[in-house]
This record gives C-alpha cells, structure tokens and sequence, in this order.
C-alpha cells in the first residue's frame, strides 16, 4: 500500500486542518499515512525567527486567521486562535510520539488539535495536556512521565532534524516517494502522487 | 455578472500560474475579473525585506521551484526560473496598464509571463517588453512612452497603496467582496465566494 509521511508541529493553525481531515481522505485513496510530529522553532530559529510568521508579518496573521475561518467553514469545523500564539508545544508533541508507539498517537494528536484550535485551550499546560490522554482512556500521568525520557527526547528531536534534512520550512508537510509536498492545499497531491506507479 | 479584481505582481511565479488558467476559470463560473497589477517590491519593502521571500528563505526558494513545476506539470505549462529573480517588473506594470487602458492588457499580461516563466527571458528589458507589445500587434515604442507619463506612474502607485490597504503581502491575490484571497490555489474559493447572494 502506498505511503505517506505527515509532519505536523501542534502550533500550527494549517496542521489542524489537516490532521482532522487527513484520515478519511487518505482512506479513500488508499494511501497509508505515517503521522510524524516534529517542532518548527528550532528551524524558525535557523532562519532567524523567534517566533511564528503570523507574529512577525501581522498582514500575513489578519489573513491566516480569516483563511482559516473559511477554510474551517467550509469543512465544518470551529476555527479559533488560541492565546498566546503560538502554542508552546514541546510537551505535546512529546507525548504524541508516547502515543504513536502505544497505539493512541492519531486520536490524542487529533485531540490537541481540537483543544487548541476549537476550544482555544492552552496546550502548553501540562494538566490540559494530561486530561487529554485521561479522556482517550489512558494514563495521563504515566504518558507525561514518558513523555520526559531520553528516548522519547531523543526521538523528537531527530525526527525535527529530519524535518528540516527534508526540506521544511512551515507546516503541515507530506512526503511522498521523497518529494515535499507543503500546506494542507496540498494534501490531495501528495496522496496522488504518493500512488504513481 | 459577479466580479473579481485578480492583483497580480509579474515578478511572481505563483501569479504566472493563475495568469494564465483565470480567464477561462472564470469564465466558466460566470464571474468577470479586473485584471490589476501591482509592485510587491514596496510592500515587502515595508515589512523589512529587500528581495523575495523566495531568495531570503532558501529552503522555502527550493520548494518553491519544485512546487512550480509540478504544479505547471499537472496543467501542461512549462516553468523556469529566470534569472535574475525576482526580475524587475516596473515597467512591465505600467505597460500593463497602457495595455489594460487600451484593451491589450490582459493578453500582454499573459504574454510577459510566458516570456519570463516559461522562456526565462529578462522582461526588465525595455527591448523585450516592446517586442512583446508589438507582437500583439501594437507599436511598443508608443506604449513604452506612454508608461513612462505622470498618469500611468501615478495609477500604478495608486494601485500598490491600494493593494496593502487591502492587506496585501503576497501574490496573487483575489478580492471578491470586499475579501481578500491569497493565492492562486484560492482561485475556486475566491470565484465560488463572488457568487454568494
């Protein structure tokens, strides 16, 4: 079956989208989807950004968030930003990789989302990120325990090292057959092209 | 009949694109496009850069190109970058709006992204912008001249203050009332809104 790669930083209002349509979509294609948290700061930071786009280009923030809302609209989902922007997301995306090698990674990652983006919660709270994992029927305690190991660490930050090996530069990202494929526009590309004989 | 006003810089590789897939787009939708350019150069100017995001950030440069050219791919258009990029398109503007005044400007538009995106030429050259105009059947050395009067330079510089009123940071652009869309993969949802009742 063919495949594709998401790389997805919670932070990212064009992530959210992505993540809480990307499985029925790729389904439908037939396309399996490896879901690949990483953090975008430290790449930000290597072009010389202390923080995101939509912060430092405030023309391009007023049209994100009205992007977003339409975007959001047109799929049926709530879209709000968030305080502060951007989200301190280590610790999520931390424990979003305890969930991916527990089995429950895609519906806490999808959780977050929700928190973040519809219910404008602060997932930078450790509780509020413990509650999630508590909701989907797990140890919330244990998982954040987990979360703070070398390997789990050491995992998120290779995997934001490939990240940026890759190519990337913002989020949502797919990888299919080697190529980058940017934005939650193109999702129905990379799912096409991850098919191509 | 529905409108748009379709802001389009021609340093803009994006643009090139939805220059020439809008008109029958458009067509098909019912909706009539203006057809407005503008200069990017003193907007990104405003926000602190001296050249293209394109050339600042070069992973994002990378992407771009590869992007492009399968994006030109899907739609049987050929894609190259010229060189320099961005090319300096300030007279190309003003002749655009000769042209547009005198109902050529939508087929010169088209006609100087051709030579630049999928030729590569140097359209900063006032010999290749006059070659392009004559080749429509028009005298360039007239539409040269009438670029360069106070009319023509003022209603470009209009035109760029009214584009970052509008909040414009990028292009291309869609403004269908009164709201703006960015990007030429938001040409559908731009056409689809300009027909809401």
């Amino acid at each position: 079956m063919p495949e594709i790669d998401f790389f997805y930083e919670f932070a990212s209002s064009y992530s959210y989208i992505t993540a809480l349509r990307i499985a029925p979509v790729a389904k439908a294609a037939g396309v399996t989807v490896r879901w690949r948290p990483f953090l975008l700061g430290p790449i930000f930071k290597a072009q010389g950004w202390d923080t995101s786009p939509f912060n430092l280009y405030p023309a391009k923030g007023r049209y994100m968030v009205r992007d977003c809302e339409r975007q959001c609209g047109e799929l049926g989902i709530a879209f709000r930003l968030p305080e502060p922007f951007p989200q301190n997301t280590l610790l999520a995306a931390r424990v979003a990789l305890v969930g991916l090698a527990e089995g429950w990674g895609e519906d806490f990652s999808r959780a977050v989302y929700r928190a973040e983006f519809a219910e404008a919660r602060n997932i930078g709270d450790p509780a509020v990120v413990a509650e999630i994992v508590q909701a989907l029927g797990h140890d919330g305690k244990a998982a954040l325990a987990r979360a703070q190991s070398d390997e789990i660490k050491g995992k998120l930050r290779a995997q934001t090292e490939e990240a940026q090996r890759l190519g990337i530069f913002g989020a949502p990202n797919f990888i299919a057959r080697g190529e980058l494929f940017w934005g939650n526009d193109r999702l129905e590309q990379a799912l096409g092209f991850a098919r191509k004989p």
